[in-house]
């Protein structure tokens, strides 16, 4: 990704990369109060389940700078934490922050930045892992198919499913990539497809709903993808249009991985039907970019995740495991 | 869809609503010569299977009224017949009037306009057998999932698979309808949504690759859908982003019903193996209504359709009889 991450900590503020505009321009968002960083995280500025990690991280800093009360610093933190119900990143991100508030905000802020650094190595590791246990499985080049965008935007600098596969170009193990467009905000076709193409990776797109027959005829080796969370049964939440690829792969006989950071596996939560899954605007299914596409008055189901069941998914790669949960 | 025809013969030409224009306009084309009805037919302004059968049929008669060589005839019939090389009813509509052009213009043009009013019967026969069918398995109100449009405009003045749910809800029987919005082109969300909404049919719009979690979650008793080819031993070949839809029908264990007339069924074709699918152009998938949303350059793979294999499929409901492919 060159210089610029996705998302960084300066002079006392937050800097994102505002993904809502790419991939026609890359712009930077200084974020100066929690207000900005949560209306950010609603619209979608910043996205991506490790990088909303960092985002709940740097978010509580954010609140320790603006305030002494410890109370009104722990209200402001909930804010953070609840700006997107479903990705479990971002109030594991908070809480690796907020354990260290007593300690002043020098611990505060060293706190924060420590999540921010070590998501890049996390990411790193993860992707040498994933990329080992392809390399093993697949003969040759390995040729993917991959859904919304898990690359270095939705992290700081690396990336998970993309990074599996950004480390497997790296040793010359990578043929092609299919990426979904991802409707409806479409970070398959925006962003994914981008960072592609920066890394030189040889990719097509498709619309989501070919995904299972770029799967079933035989186009691709694996399916990887990323998690914004991970039940304890190992139940994947993913964004919208996973689990058709879970089932293609499945009918196909291929692996369907997904990588993703430890801090997604919530232990906390039994299985996928626990977790509460973000139903979001209509207008984003009613239309696109401002243009409406549906007659007016068209009520729309928005849901921005599904639930692939654990027995549709062969591995999950963290920094630290591989997790095979139906062997 | 009260007094216009999707597709209609007047004063020696064809008539069609210009679908491309929907929901925003309800406007109708005149198609003078075979070179406007080729152009009509690439450019979906006239779309759907039994819609297309018509079309092919007409295309005859206009040809037929343009020369009096009859190999010039058959030269501009088999233009029409390649307009789109995956829907079998197409080449089936010239085929039903070309044995005709021996007799003379008068029986040339009969023919047309008999396969012209005969989709409307076929139709509502199958709409009638479909609504049967379901009506005997699910107690109550039937809510159904549909994909694409197989409704009065891929049909004369009924439909397919919107049609059997017309039936339902003239019965009473109908619940609520969930449909995708089918991209790249939008069908459902320009074309399903605005039938719906005029027939005063509760339904809800949802992005293709939540279909699946419609199905997953339990909203929906049946899938229901239309075909563009029926090979001999029941894979079915319809519109991209129906695969994904019976891949999760079967796993909820829900029916999974394709309703479409008897000139789908092509026994020539064994399996869906054997069946050309059409591959349409990139731009349709880097952007969204006009708008590019990839980044330059980006490649795509846009099948037009995808196969259901028939371990999937549930009944076939034509006109004269209702297939169970794997009983």
């Amino acid at each position: 990704m060159g210089a610029v991450r996705t998302i960084d900590w300066r002079n006392d503020r937050i800097v994102i990369i505002d993904q809502t505009r790419l991939p026609d321009e890359l712009r930077t968002l200084d974020l100066h109060t929690v207000d900005d960083l949560v209306d950010a995280i609603r619209a979608l500025a910043v996205r991506g389940a490790p990088a909303l990690g960092v985002a709940g991280a740097l978010g509580v800093a954010l609140a320790a700078l603006s305030t002494s009360d410890l109370d009104e610093v722990r209200a402001l933190a909930d804010r953070v934490r609840n700006a997107r119900p479903t990705a479990v990143n971002l109030s594991w991100g908070v809480d690796q922050v907020l354990r260290h508030l007593d300690h002043g905000i020098d611990a505060v802020v060293r706190a924060a930045t420590f999540v921010l650094e070590d998501d890049v190595r996390r990411n790193r590791a993860l992707a040498e892992r994933g990329a080992d246990w392809l390399a093993e499985r697949v003969p040759g080049l390995v040729n993917a198919h991959t859904h919304c965008n898990a690359g270095a935007l939705a992290c700081v600098e690396w990336g998970t499913a993309l990074g599996v596969l950004r480390a497997l170009h790296e040793r010359g193990r990578l043929g092609h990539v299919y990426a979904d467009e991802t409707r409806p905000l479409l970070q398959g076709a925006r962003i994914t497809a981008w960072e592609l193409g920066r890394l030189g990776v040889p990719h097509t797109l498709v619309v989501d709903s070919a995904g299972p027959s770029v799967i079933a005829n035989g186009l691709v080796h694996a399916v990887v993808v990323g998690a914004d969370r991970i039940a304890a049964n190992g139940d994947v939440v993913n964004k919208i249009g996973t689990y058709p690829l879970a089932l293609a792969a499945a009918r196909a006989g291929i692996p369907f991985v997904v990588a993703a950071p430890e801090s997604t596996v919530d232990a906390d939560t039994p299985d996928g039907a626990a977790i509460p899954i973000e139903v979001r605007a209509d207008d984003e299914v009613t239309g696109f970019a401002g243009a409406r596409t549906a007659p007016p008055g068209t009520a729309a189901l928005n849901y921005a995740f599904d639930v692939t069941p654990a027995d549709l998914v062969t591995a999950i790669v963290t920094e630290r495991r591989v997790l095979t949960p139906m062997r």
